[in-house]
């Protein structure tokens, strides 16, 4: 049996894996952030010890909520973490278990891409939420790069003349095509009459008047569709991954979006990449206690 | 003993090279395009007989100039091929010698890659030619990509309502920083006196002008870096590569661009990703020969 631990800022979701790939059981704590999380990890070894049989554990894998170097999660805002190394720290607690530490989205987009009928050689995960990030995965395995900064999305310099970002860089997809980005755009935008409210505007309620065909509303999809089709190209000629694979919560809004997003990549995309498919995420919350789960079951198989 | 060897459209490449990595010896021949080149490879094999005793080959790589899939050299314009699966016929003339075959920018990125003290695990190749192009090493294995469009640089769209590329798309990075697209801006841009004379301008002449301080030359060069440095930093929070390196004939202009780059890059990318060191190439006409070395002796040791 393998463990797939999601760490988050609110729940820690676990999975108990069969080598063969099937979810035996899944639960979850609540994350107790007090004290600079410092009753995590404990928290964590007594749901193991209540829920598994430790002898039969071949691996634990685990998805962090911030940069990781290594095993080390360099900081994890959300859990009050700094410097935490908690490969070190559970092969202690079990020493005959190994551990892997993956940033969540990375884990998110292993688990993404494994999850398929036939597994992506190559994958680019992008999730639209508060901000927009991602993972890369080439050859079934994540790209951490060296800073750990691969398959930080957002962060594409894709709009001219663009507003500051939370990087302190300006442009960056994530100033337009988050759930923050989508609302920023309309309000910008927000002068002739429309169903909208200004005041109370979310992605939801925007894309949800774009299907019923508000004009402003569509306005506003159609200009950041654009601006994520080009994101999508950019890393198109760079990579050509197997598919883009779309999720976070803006993603809910389903194949209206990527149906779009599909016809204006296809027009703006170079050669034979015009055959990447662009489709949803398929595993939800869970994309990340996946993705933990394959990244300690390859390094344990390899 | 390894061959490496770069079909160019003038000339061939030879390497023969050592299990230690140390060139023992190189030569040359001729590219004969007659005929849609189809005596290319009877002129390989018969090269190949003269120079090198067969029983001693543990391998051969390949760089071919057009895109390849697998084996296939899908179409060489510069040799006049079609659908050429180098990997069959060689393997055929050659029965207990195993082939590689490898896009010859790819193989260039992998042999400059591999050819450093120590070797980059990842590191992107930007070549600054009549066009762009370039390489993805990841792992130290060449990123194809799965329609053969990985490292296809030139044409990150990185220009707001640029011109129209040879690839049909606008605003790609190639119709800025490859050194017909230097002439070009130049000539857009030609109103002002300056030393530089309007039809006799090549990249060539615009960067020694800049580097004597030509007002004109220094505005264009500032250009062109600065799309260049956007087209770097979009690489950079995708996969986030050890290194950049900077060839082709553009870079030739050494250090006066690379320093340039560097700086501009720097002011506007993410993170730790300002660390990524900015290099010159070092095995100028020879990365292709060293890069399909390098792959067909990577496939062997496997």
């Amino acid at each position: 049996m393998y463990l797939g631990i999601d760490i988050g800022g609110t729940t820690i979701k676990f999975g108990l894996f069969k080598s063969s790939g099937a979810l035996d059981k899944t639960w979850t704590i609540d994350t107790n952030r007090e004290f600079d999380g410092m009753f995590i990890v404990n928290d964590i070894e007594a749901s193991i010890g209540d829920n598994v049989a430790i002898h039969t554990l071949k691996g634990i894998g685990f998805a962090a909520p911030g940069p990781v170097d290594g095993s080390l999660v360099i900081e994890a805002v959300n859990l009050g973490w700094q410097n935490v190394d908690l490969k070190a720290i559970f092969e202690q607690k079990f020493p005959d278990v190994p551990v892997t530490v993956e940033n969540d989205a990375n884990a998110a987009a292993l688990g993404e891409a494994m999850s398929r009928p036939d597994a992506y050689q190559s994958m680019v995960f992008v999730t639209l939420g508060t901000g927009v990030g991602g993972g890369v995965i080439i050859d079934q395995k994540i790209v951490e790069g060296a800073h750990g900064v691969g398959g930080e999305i957002g962060h594409l310099q894709v709009v001219e003349h663009g507003v500051t970002c939370n990087c302190g860089q300006t442009g960056c997809l994530e100033t337009v095509a988050s759930a923050t980005g989508i609302v920023r755009i309309a309000q910008e935008r927000f002068k002739t009459p429309t169903a909208l409210i200004k005041d109370t505007m979310t992605a939801k309620v925007i894309f949800d008047l774009a299907k019923d065909g508000d004009a402003f509303a569509v306005d506003v999809i159609d200009y950041v569709t654009d601006v994520l089709a080009k994101a999508l190209q950019n890393i198109a000629v760079i990579i050509d991954p197997d598919a883009f694979v779309i999720g976070g919560g803006v993603a809910k809004a389903g194949s209206f979006l990527t149906d779009q997003l599909k016809a204006k990549f296809d027009k703006i995309a170079f050669s034979n990449t015009r055959n990447i498919p662009i489709e949803l995420a398929i595993l939800g919350n869970n994309a990340g206690m996946y993705g933990a789960y394959h990244s300690v079951k390859k390094e344990v198989e390899a």
